[in-house]
């Protein structure tokens, strides 16, 4: 049962299905003229890569272990290998920056492949960069290159099998190069699901999913990609480690936890056992009105803090409640004012629920804003990327950063994040927020910034991202709530855990990847 | 807000509040000698320590850091610092070997006190024991002695604080010292309780139920332990860990995740923030009955994976059932068959919910059995170790195990780990089993056994324990599910997570306590 690798490779310097981009709608356009004034930015020039840097002789060793067809030298799938889709990354593309390639992309098929891949790159000191969607917006397929005999992209394209679907347990092994929708199909012939939707869940991959802790839209109801995670096979240098002898126990530390969220430096992960759903009957999405971002997000609190929670649960604040409704045309610019909050319910029979939340909604302040607004929101849910490709064409710098926080702790964390922001990027800049994921105990908060470019748009960035990630650290918060450390957030997670808690990951990298190969310069600060 | 350290000490050879201790029922006296036959055992001797084998010189300057007052060697206070509370661990006391004292019982007051403790016990090279209630039942308070200039008690108790009572966030800090019932009065002035519940809740440790992965009777509702903390401070070697910045995120692996369940190993809790709820305005105990074992798991099955868990969820299989019924006097001799099932209904308004269970469990074949043998089950609910006392008593030997696995494989489990403790124990012997903690995709599964004591009943319980454990790991099943590795689990948890997972735990061993002082020989195989 594993399908074919059909899905569409992304552009090198643009998001997602080339098929499925749009212009800008002419609404925003309109927005963005006003707000920020225009600057057409040259169109992406074919851009060479650096030669591969990798002795011909290590390569072989890799064709005959894998096969001539599965050790991959041309430039084409170099340049798809190289980096991820943050946007300095799409930047750099832009420009023509593509010093970080990899020399070759090796396509093993099966876990005894990886480890056998493992093991040669250690024989010949080669660094590896596992790839799955190619969709890491934190620098996460950027390994130094420094001291290495070469870099080469571990590509996980051929692993996309679902085995042992275990309708009673309601589990599933799934292998790590599926995509999001191919996990979905496989587990739709038993309906089943995963229910897992980042924003990036078209191109993203199972593997990816649990070497960097993503989190989805409906992780209200189904939860994070984590919590879904009852068990793992990793390959590493010392060899195969299995998890998952129980759904939880009490068998010493829960070493799954280590591995999630290690974004390839303590191993690569080769099958990812996980709790499924069924396919739910019934489903409906719909908006509410609340006065301030405060006043809705006491709601949210109220429902995480009172089992009540929907299976999608969003809140926009007052700048991004305003855009949105301006740019999307379906719904028209009516606007209402204050703060936009989608809901969504899904399952079997979900009008016992929707009544409960919707009483809970109301006596909190909620006014219902229409089933319209939601259905725009789902059907658009995995759009906003592509909208920013049209933004960076027309001189706009566009990027997202996230963080979470304990509830008492929203407030201060969402002024100090903004206000870095802003001031960082300048009085013409927007800076928008949502919540998009919350617990009985604290929620997420996702900024979307919009600025004039710079001259140099990637120093622009770079430094309102130092500033809004210092922000997050000083407000006692974390440095990512689902998008992984990758290279980029290394600084400040050295603050959130402190040099005892660097050390930790030191010392098991250390232990399992002595000669240090693995997604070298990755995650471990 | 240090409430004074009142709870009573346990009796070195008995479980609990001497006070609270009963009599055998006569109802489950007549049982035991009509199945297993009577053979009355000699009462406790006064037990005589080996010395204390550790320098003057060495306890002076921990005396000189700590007051002379919070270093104690009086055989008294030893005794109690012995072991912990496992039938080998009473056995041991009955018959007067107390070779594994500690030479002494040190009681830091904070968490300062413990970093400038362990220090200490680094620049001597003694061993440090972490104790909280000394409720263990896998060895894990018997250090290794051997290499160490000593073995020290690290006795929590002056450390019973709740801090940080975050009524927004629904969180509190609790310090690591404090009992099962302090902690809860400590939250029942602000109107919270954690809703921790384990059969040890009444002398069980908040820094305990953290390093041993606890989980309670409630856990249906409220989840295991390790779900309900969001924060850690960890004294270690290295210096502090602070762990916890958000509920969740993806800021590289969870290292709470490793610390749970680090049983001292990797350092000494000396802060556990935890998720607190209200205190529920109502509760509400029934029992249901099961034709099979089997048909009450599958409806558990049923509510786990249909969201439709209430608080407490407990199944009793055919034997378990029997005995119950036979032994609660309050309850009369009735039999009503088949299995019991337990449901809790706890919260601020339980009748919707109680409906949709109750609906629930009559279509899956549960009749109803009446709130009277729920409220007995919740009036006992800690009483089953002063049982095992009075049976050890009139010579039946009598212990407990547990283990958990995925639904599907639950009936492969039951009869590998009932008929492996049965053939070892013999045909006279008595094995009961619950179920008592579910999840969506799995369950525990924990066995009581009582058989007539053999003339070594340690060697014949050290053989049925390791027949029953082989059974669990050659199942695919966990070794421990809430009791944690100690000492006694180190061969399975070997074979559970492989030899990459213990090199991962020794790893990170040999990275925070290179010298080995803290709780060496537990945990780590």
């Amino acid at each position: 049962m594993t399908p074919e690798h059909t899905a569409s490779e992304m552009h090198p310097s643009r998001w997602g299905d080339p098929a499925a981009a749009t212009a800008l709608p002419e609404a925003t356009r309109g927005l963005v003229e006003l707000a920020l004034g225009v600057r057409d930015t040259p169109a992406a020039s074919a851009v060479t890569l650096p030669a591969p840097s990798i002795d011909a002789a290590i390569l072989d060793d890799f064709r005959r272990l894998l096969g001539d067809e599965h050790v991959l030298t041309e430039d084409d799938v170099r340049r798809l290998r190289t980096r991820g889709k943050s946007t300095p990354d799409l930047l750099k593309q832009r420009i023509g920056d593509l010093s970080d390639a990899p020399d070759a992309v090796v396509r093993p098929g099966s876990h005894d492949d990886v480890q056998a891949v493992i093991e040669l790159a250690v024989r010949h000191h080669v660094a590896l960069v596992p790839f799955g969607g190619g969709t890491s917006v934190t620098g996460g397929l950027v390994a130094r290159r420094e001291g290495f005999a070469g870099v080469l992209s571990l590509d996980l394209v051929r692993m996309k099998a679902a085995r042992e679907v275990d309708t009673v347990s309601m589990t599933a092994v799934l292998e790590p190069g599926l995509r999001g929708p191919e996990a979905e199909a496989l587990l739709a012939e038993h309906g089943l699901m995963l229910g897992h939707y980042p924003q990036s869940f078209q191109f993203a991959s199972i593997g990816g999913f649990a070497a960097t802790r993503s989190s989805g839209q409906s992780s209200a109801g189904y939860g994070r990609f984590d919590s879904m995670v009852v068990g793992l096979t990793v390959a590493t240098p010392q060899g195969t480690l299995e998890l998952g002898s129980a759904p939880a126990n009490a068998a010493g530390p829960d070493l799954r936890e280590l591995v999630l969220g290690s974004e390839g430096a303590f191993g690569v992960i080769t099958a990812v056992k996980v709790r499924v759903k069924k396919v739910p009957a019934e489903k409906v999405y719909e908006a509410w009105q609340f006065a301030s971002f405060a006043e809705g997000s006491d709601a949210m609190r109220h429902l995480a803090q009172n089992g009540l929670l929907p299976t999608v649960l969003r809140l926009s604040d007052e700048n991004e409640t305003a855009i949105n409704l301006s740019s999307q045309d379906n719904v028209g610019g009516e606007s209402v004012g204050g703060c936009l909050m989608i809901v969504g319910h899904e399952g079997a029979s979900i009008a016992g629920r929707r009544a409960l939340v919707t009483e809970a909604l109301t006596s909190l302040g909620g006014t219902p804003a229409g089933e319209e607004r939601g259905r725009a929101w789902a059907e658009g849910r995995f759009h906003a990327p592509y909208l920013r490709d049209s933004m960076l064409d027309v001189g706009v710098l566009v990027e997202t950063l996230e963080t979470a926080t304990f509830w008492s702790n929203r407030d201060r964390l969402y002024t100090a994040v903004r206000d870095a922001l802003s001031e960082s990027l300048g009085e013409k800049s927007l800076v928008l927020c949502h919540i998009s994921h919350v617990y009985e105990t604290g929620c997420s908060l996702y900024f979307t910034v919009a600025a004039p470019q710079a001259d140099d748009p990637l120093a622009q960035w770079d430094l309102a991202k130092q500033k809004a990630s210092q922000a997050m650290i000083d407000a006692g918060a974390t440095i990512t709530h689902h998008h992984a450390v990758g290279t980029d957030h290394k600084p400040w997670l050295a603050q959130e855990i402190g040099p005892v808690g660097v050390s930790i990951l030191r010392s098991v990298k250390a232990g399992l990847d002595p000669s240090g190969v693995l997604n070298p310069g990755v995650l471990i600060p």
